[in-house]
């Protein structure tokens, strides 16, 4: 069952790396500023550094990686939005008219936009890949969303597309989706992956009211008593009630990670794509930095199951990348107050162990 | 007591505008997104519009007002530094090493450092404004931190400092201290415009550990017992308790918001201020947007009166403006989602009130 890209994942993805991390950290405590004060910023330059080894990281590219596919469990009228719509959103992504292209050109970031499994034949687009596994996945209510070979290629493609755009040690790389349907995948992808309870994992995705909200409950209930997903076996998690995009954003994760990339999460797919690839991958968890904590209860169950603690809390629910993009801007920060703070030395400020230090008078 | 410039903000801070928040509010619910979906940015830059006076907002300037003064009653072994380190850290500021510099840069925002009471004289240096009241504020555990006439002129340089940079409706201001001491003086500040706890609004500052801690809010409440200061006299209160660069920043908040544009918060010192200015001009609560939740106990207590709700919760506690200027790139991504998405019309995308909506085909 493992191939041989995703094995080569396995093979690459190390441990952080401990010395730079302890450089950033003893850089961290000579900026000028008390010591700690700059909070989870410093946590975070501190993991950036210990993902790519440089005691001083400052990455130079930004992907946002936009994952599309359709699901047919959107027959059970799980959604506020017909399925047409991720077509549609495909078009406003490739136009740049969506929320998403917004936030990442203000980011300085690109868009790439994939099609893993979208229920429409679109033509030849300028910024559209194509890796389409088929127009959809099946209705998992009644039979597994996919094939177990169709799980592994949409990984496969996800760690291909990662690694076709990907600098080693030098790209931020934000996960993103768009396909109606998929908050019902994902919230049952993190119920299978974390033994969570439905109720606590399902909510409203764009926005479905009482009574449908207690049916789409049902409808993931239903799913996972009939094909009893096992979180040992993550692609078969994928394959009984996942979607084409979410598989494909654990391979890009995974494949960013192989690159000693950071991947900044989005929000609830992101999330139960990472839960798959962590289980596929366990050491992969390091290279992860949750962007946004969305308001899908299943987020939050998806987030402390893997011990992230998100950057941003905005009561957001869109998707697209768009939680990972904003926070990126965060932690990019964090990279250059790391990089660009003079030290007590060099400006010539009293610590607080050094109280007689003497007050510089030049200027430069 | 009521003066010229004071008393002209008065006139000129009005209400939100409400015409321009409907017409945002509209736009909102058209773009290619589930409404409500984009959470607080979506009320952000509502707020912003309101502030300005414009239905899609895009504002060009960005200041970051960093004032600085010294306290005497550090000579109660309240900080962790000592007190030449303000000194220090405004050649620090002058020359581009201190976090908010580099935040700045980030930013693409300009950063105007002001003395308004540090205890040391400096040479003429470029990018320093002077507007020192004097060289440090008195130990206010024995007598009133500065005279009547000093807290009026200390308001009044950062209505003027404002007013001498801003553009009308097109400036974000984040406001920005140095003083060492300082969260002394805004702890008490805060107790006093509050009426809450001294135990509940003292924190270490810039790191101070028991018994210094304990001993720190003995000093406020002791000269809070002395001073007696009076919620509805915000003059007095900063008088009797305050600092150089605490009214300096009321001032700067009242100054932006005469000019209707909007101000973004740092953490304590600055919410103290606040606090301050919106007793003076209670309509400028509107003006304020919250950057962050610093770990101080007392900014917390001082979001809680003004029910500002912080945009970033990273578990700073530098000021500077470090956490209002970071908050600035999330405030200013959603007024560029407000002006740039593309309405559902425009894209060619289905709403959930419209499900028939057929699929655009073409590209642009």
């Amino acid at each position: 069952m493992m191939s041989t890209r995703l094995e080569a994942c396995r093979l690459a993805i190390g441990p952080l790396d401990t010395q730079a991390m302890a450089a950033a950290a003893q850089r961290w405590d000579n900026l000028t500023k008390p010591r700690g004060s700059l909070g989870r910023l410093e946590a975070l330059a501190s993991q950036v550094a210990g993902i790519t080894g440089m005691a001083r990281p400052r990455l130079t590219e930004r992907l946002v990686f936009v994952l599309a596919g359709d699901h047919a469990v959107t027959a059970e009228g799980v959604s506020a939005y017909p399925s047409a719509v991720t077509a549609q959103m495909v078009y406003n992504f490739v136009r740049g008219g969506a929320a998403i292209n917004v936030l990442a050109r203000q980011a300085g970031a690109r868009v790439i936009v994939a099609d893993m499994g979208v229920d429409a034949e679109f033509p030849a687009l300028p910024g559209l890949v194509s890796r389409k596994i088929r127009r959809g996945t099946s209705n998992f209510l009644y039979q597994p969303a996919m094939t177990p070979t169709e799980a592994l290629a949409c990984v496969e493609h996800g760690i291909a597309l990662a690694e076709a755009e990907v600098k080693d040690r030098t790209t931020w790389v934000v996960t993103g989706d768009m396909g109606i349907g998929n908050t019902t995948a994902s919230s049952a992808i993190v119920a299978a992956m974390t033994g969570a309870a439905v109720e606590a994992v399902t909510g409203r995705g764009t926005g479905v009211l009482e009574p449908a909200l207690g049916h789409k409950a049902a409808v993931i209930r239903r799913a996972l008593e009939r094909h009893r997903p096992n979180a040992d076996d993550p692609l078969g998690v994928l394959a009984k009630v996942g979607g084409f995009e979410i598989g494909g954003l654990a391979g890009v994760i995974l494949g960013a990670a192989a690159h000693r990339c950071p991947v900044l999460l989005d929000g609830l797919i992101a999330t139960a794509a990472a839960l798959l690839a962590v289980g596929m991958v366990p050491a992969v968890r390091h290279y992860l930095i949750a962007g946004h904590r969305s308001v899908e209860p299943g987020h939050s169950v998806a987030l402390q199951a893997l011990s992230l603690a998100p950057v941003l809390e905005l009561d957001m629910r869109l998707g697209e990348g768009t939680g990972g993009v904003l926070a990126l801007t965060i932690v990019e920060a964090a990279c250059r107050l790391l990089d660009e703070m003079a030290t007590f030395e060099e400006a010539g400020v009293a610590t607080n162990e050094s109280p007689s230090t003497p007050v510089a008078e030049g200027t430069s």
